[in-house]
């Protein structure tokens, strides 16, 4: 049986999403040591198709961080906010997310995958270069102080991030470092 | 030989303080490996009176912790500043001190002593019942957001404590958390 070549490129499309979907909520919920089989499983994929995939759960870690890297840096250019104050500051939520779920994932690429302190570093610069121009144009409109650089904003909020307690315990923590960064009137 | 027993008290009591300092500054610049013979090379004493003072690494860890969490508790009915939100201000500062400071030696003492955790435990809620008057002070004046709990003010310094990068690279960032605190206005 053949099927129209775009059909297949839209199903394989489709496992590769789905593979990807299972291990970030995996990862996201602390199941760090989750085998290959349970992840084909749960996608409802056959395990050939996985390897197919990714070869090995190095590729696949790689790709889930790789993935949230390029939702980071699409997020500089498309978050929405009445000023570059509130641009900025919505995009360091979207930085916060991708903090607090990527921690898995960065820690067992760190742990298990030689050279993977490069990759890290390589997504750190890319990330810094889409911040930075957010960050410039909400200090230049004077809604943000000029004291702190952006590798300093963001490793607050990846301190932040790290905080133990849930959604609900660490948002106002959040607000008050977002605050914090109203220059001193 | 016979010395007034005043003498030997202070003697002692120097012998404890010199034996103190220096393991503190040791675990402050990192080595938390520090044998307890280098201890007492760099402090001037006698192994005999390193072990009569502290009979195990142990002892010497938990030492080093009492004393660090008194000196945070002592600060909370001392601290000066003109304003409950100036003195909330300067405690917290002083409670960063102490975060940045601790991390080696809670640590270890983590790592190496059976029932730690239950010593950082009760010394954590003495720090909060401390720390808890002074919010409750700047709250009643205006001077700090009354969403956060002092536990997760706390959560915040300690993870600003956390960052990398030295006292001219978190400062900054301190000042930002420490400016979000104030009431939006």
């Amino acid at each position: 049986m053949t099927q129209p070549s775009g059909t297949r490129r839209a199903d394989a499309e489709r496992n590769r999403e789905r593979i990807l979907a299972v291990a970030r909520d995996a990862f996201a919920t602390g199941e760090a040591a989750i085998s290959m089989a349970e992840i084909s499983r749960r996608a409802g994929v056959g395990m050939a198709t996985l390897y197919r995939n990714f070869p090995g759960r190095r590729e696949l870690l790689e790709a889930l961080y790789t993935d949230e890297v390029e939702g980071v840096i699409a997020a500089a250019a498309t978050v929405e906010g009445n000023s570059p104050g509130a641009r900025f500051g919505a995009w360091l939520r979207r930085f916060l997310a991708f903090s607090a779920g990527k921690r898995h994932v960065a820690h067992e690429l760190l742990a298990s995958v030689e050279g993977a302190g490069a990759l890290l570093d390589d997504n750190r610069a890319r990330v810094l270069a889409a911040g930075g121009a957010l960050l410039t144009a909400a200090q230049a409109s004077h809604e943000v102080r000029d004291d702190l650089t952006l590798e300093q904003i963001l490793d607050m909020i990846i301190a932040i991030a790290r905080i133990q307690g849930g959604a609900a315990y660490v948002e106002p923590i959040l607000a008050t470092a977002l605050a914090g960064l109203r220059p001193a009137t």
